[in-house]
């Protein structure tokens, strides 16, 4: 019987900072059935939708992102802030709170025409996927669907990707 | 037939500064049957001395270890650098070569008595991966095993880790 993944989801009040209620899916990464559970539904979708390379941002869109290209056989491209990748790069930037960052991906990263899907653990405001979905639309790549483990209703983020298949696990 | 790897690694001369070459397993990894290939490696590795759960250092030592966890249906954690990880944690410090880094580990993340492989992608010095083993230790974990895509030997990492049985895929 499947487990309910939202047993495997830590909800710390307060962190990182007042009023913010932190989802922590350490449990279910921790957790070998549960990750296991997860991965392959992410699979599922990845295998249906022809995926032929997985993109995701830095840290938890590796956890998320890289059992599933092993699984399916294709490659792993990490999105990094900066500083962290060598050799060409392109740049996508997106808005925080107070200012603005930037991500990174390696300009081989992807090949013109691939199949690619990005991942993350948690659906937020949206910005650091919609960036992510720009580095790949910028080498070329098709982003044909977004996996994420958590949507975060109320920040609507979905509305910054509605115009990618997405696929989310649960929902707060 | 299977794929030399070394094909699979760019060398960055003077990255990230002067007088350092890096070695970048970023094409291995963006290669579906390369990344495929150093997985099972590990994971036959792992099997083989019965791993229970899976620990890799910020972010690289992700792209290794959860794979290998999702094959084995174990679980994996992270052990990240300072402000990242919610709820309590452990800490390890290391040697910079101007100063000192912390890494953490949740203290949930591992139970007493598991069999833990520690993965990263490189084995340099060896500073991060004593401090992950560090961790795991201090919660009561067995490291049965240390897993790395590559070994700079000049640095002489293995000395640090001599106790612990370690695979490496590719020497420089």
């Amino acid at each position: 019987m499947a487990l309910d993944l939202r047993d495997y989801v830590a909800s710390i009040q307060d962190f990182p900072e007042k009023g913010v209620t932190f989802r922590d899916i350490s449990p279910l990464m921790g957790d070998g059935e549960a990750y296991h559970q997860a991965t392959d539904e992410i699979i599922k979708f990845a295998r249906d939708k022809g995926v032929e390379m997985i993109v995701g941002p830095e840290a938890r869109g590796f956890i998320v992102g890289c059992p599933v290209a092993y699984a399916l056989g294709v490659g792993f491209a990490p999105a990094r802030k900066k500083g962290k990748l060598p050799r060409e790069t392109v740049k996508a930037t997106y808005d925080l709170e107070y200012g603005e960052s930037a991500l990174y991906l390696q300009k081989d990263a992807i090949k013109p025409g691939q199949k690619v899907l990005v991942t993350d653990d948690l659906l937020a405001t949206g910005g650091t996927i919609a960036a992510t979905i720009r580095l790949v639309e910028q080498l070329g790549g098709i982003v044909v669907g977004t996996a994420f483990l958590i949507e975060l209703k109320d920040l609507n983020g979905r509305e910054k990707i509605k115009d990618y298949d997405m696929l989310r696990l649960m929902e707060y």
